[in-house]
């Protein structure tokens, strides 16, 4: 069953399992590889920057008695537990914001499931630092696989991608460091997907969380079932009963396992400059040229238009009354860009939503739709007090695919993150940790400095 | 958002978690009561049953690392986990072969998911036999409820619905063990509806087992997330976006929450006498009947001819390979009552697979569409070499709605099963236990017999 008429893997699964068996480190793109790191730097400093959230907190608090013997860092917490319970705060830490990477064509934050079990794993067994990245790596590549395979339609429906199809990323990237063969490994991916959840619905609470959180240590679950002997059925996920089908979708087979190896959808991993949601990145970004444009005097507007596409204004004219609002608000992400000139995390926190000096200024912020304003874009209008007007155009905002944040930015973004976790005197020695994490013989260094 | 128009809850969460709240032991009919008793024992002697079976040893072996402090007793293994890691092997032991009881409207084995974390919790709080048995019945309730909210349809898609839907019901019994508020116990419901999974497709395999351990221990984390202040969406269940509409379909919220403490779908609940696929059942016991009548003189069988409904055909009529085979056979299950005059767990198993008397009488046997029949019967025609014939026609088999197992038969079932499992010795202790578990203060002397 595990080979098709050519000789090739017939099932999605099959064909996923011997792409990550076969993959050699050294055989990847120079800039693939980058981009890894890239990721795994992203990831690691969201992960830093809510180290003292409450909800982060809750999350180790109810996971601490069910951990077996400490052997994974907790990041940032000074604790460790074993590999499944650390995994399962890590990716709930790094995915709280949505402040993580994002793979748009699917939409799913790739590496919150993915990369917190493989540090986890190789932590535990001492595994090298290109080992590491590698596993994560390819995890990533298989859960945006996956997701493709069942885009738009999956999300549209109410699963909330990046648990649902993270659980098989995660599965690859754990089977990968643990040396699984590749019908192992191709059970491992079938036990996920008896593992996948999460729901859209419940996206604006903290259920989210625990569905991001399994993913992670669910993947990791499947693999050691998997190692252990367990099967799972050759058609798991394209299968008349198995997954795709019963999550609504028929999957789209080349999208899956289509030029595996030539093709990186991880390479194609996105990092926002902004903890709001990327259809609002442009808008912030038009207000901070404006700003800078007009010396930083925003006592000298009178009032000012949002003009977008029909996505931004459904999403983004709204009443802010809390953090979840303010990170989706058309009329917040003005009020930052132009009134503070920057827009970092606690720009979106509850003492930014009840600044009287943002709140007075959002209720100056008009949303227009213009239909002809392309995805993602915004025209930002400001009309001064003395009657003149200045307008910005932005269609390509920093961290879009168009105009990737560089790596000098990355690294701003990860101490900034580093600040907010209290971890700031760590930060430099951190990023040239992450950025050397391929030539690292191990993951203890690293380890070490993310306790 | 908690009540509807009339002081009702508005949402189906909330009105199953109001009930789940609401409900007092003694208020429950004393028949429902104890059929929570019967639901009991017969799940604890099948995950006694299969205690040496290899899956079961692989799930503890992979979970044992992964546990945090011993609390809770993982059944005949001698050895204690924390209550999430016990809940999952226990869970998988429990609905290892199918033996465990079936809600028949839904085809959920409502007991594995939901009695092991509420046990499991039980034990390691000290709490009464009393509090677990009603924590058990609520969440069975709960669980068959929102199962049948969704069938066929669910399982029809290829949801493994004994998984998918039973996670809520672990989250509803552990809510009520933890003596969650309504609100709380609402958003216990609404974090299991973002880990509901487990699918058809793998039912063949050991991936099934991977599922319905994780509705165990799930459901306990969703209501240990709910006690600590996680929140869920008010319609997780049956919102646009939400666990329903996500898994395919429109739910049928008169079935979830209509006559809830007058309508007892876990007093619905059955338990079968054979580890065979139910509709077998009539097969087996007119062939019992027919050794009966033939006094045991197989070798006087020329040939038989089993007549069933199309279900039965469609499952029933195939080659006998394996063990899994075996239990879904329409010839094994005549060879076996016909020839050995008993279908027991041993009857299925691989030394009967291959055993040459079965496997010749097997070929002797021809399965036939009768449409008249109904579903769930069947007719066995058996020819004798001097060419007389008996017929039997089974409609209402042992352990169907219509003639239920006895308790004696119950408490028979029980003692093969520890047999099996290899404490034999402990069978009446056990039984008397749980006979007697409502009157029990706490669940040490239990736990001491099952360790």
């Amino acid at each position: 069953m595990m080979s098709g008429k050519d000789g090739a893997p017939a099932h999605l699964g099959g064909a996923l399992a011997q792409f990550v068996v076969d993959s050699r480190w050294d055989d990847i793109p120079a800039a693939v590889r980058h981009e890894a790191k890239r990721t795994l730097l992203n990831h690691v400093g969201c992960a830093i920057g809510v180290a003292q959230d409450p909800a982060v907190r809750t999350a180790l608090a109810v996971m601490r008695p069910f951990s077996g013997a400490p052997a994974a860092t907790v990041i940032a917490q000074g604790v460790r537990l074993d590999p499944m319970a650390a995994s399962f705060v890590n990716a709930i830490a790094s995915n709280l914001l949505d402040y993580d990477d994002t793979h748009l064509a699917t939409v799913i934050h790739p590496a919150a499931p993915v990369a917190p079990p493989a540090l986890a794993l190789a932590e535990q067994r001492g595994l090298s630092g290109a080992a590491t990245l590698h596993a994560i790596l390819l995890g990533i590549e298989v859960a945006c696989r996956v997701g493709l395979g069942v885009s738009p339609g999956h999300y549209a429906r109410g699963w909330h991608i990046t648990a649902s199809a993270g659980v098989f990323g995660a599965a690859a990237a754990c089977a990968k460091l643990l040396g699984l063969s590749p019908a192992q490994t191709w059970h491992a991916l079938g036990i996920a997907a008896s593992q996948s959840g999460g729901l859209v619905e419940n996206l604006p609470t903290a259920a989210k969380n625990v569905a991001v959180g399994n993913a992670a240590r669910n993947g990791l679950l499947a693999a050691l079932f998997a190692e252990a002997g367990y099967e799972a059925a050759p058609a798991a996920i394209e299968g008349a009963l198995g997954w795709a089908r019963a999550t609504g979708d028929a999957i789209d087979g080349d999208a899956v396992a289509g030029d595996l190896a030539t093709r990186w959808e991880a390479a194609r991993n996105t990092y926002k400059p902004y903890p709001a949601g990327i259809v609002f990145h442009a808008v912030i970004e038009a207000c901070l040229g404006l700003r800078e444009q007009l010396g930083g005097a925003a006592d000298t507007i009178d009032r000012v238009t949002v003009a977008g596409d029909a996505l931004l204004l459904a999403r983004g004219d709204r009443e802010v009354r809390n953090e979840r609002d303010a990170r989706v608000s058309i009329h917040h992400a003005a009020a930052v860009g132009l009134i503070r000139g920057r827009a970092g995390v606690r720009d979106f926190e509850m003492a930014a939503v009840t600044d009287p000096a943002l709140a007075a200024f959002r209720g100056r912020v008009t949303a227009q739709l213009d239909a002809v304003l392309p995805r993602g874009a915004a025209r930002v209008q400001v009309r001064l007090v003395d009657g003149s007007e200045v307008i910005r155009t932005v269609t390509t905002p920093r961290g879009s695919l168009e105009m990737p944040m560089t790596d000098t930015e990355l690294a701003a973004k990860f101490r900034e993150n580093a600040a907010l976790g209290g971890i700031a005197e760590r930060s430099e020695a951190l990023v040239d940790a992450l950025w050397a994490i391929d030539a690292a013989p191990s993951l203890q260094g690293l380890s070490r400095l993310l306790a």
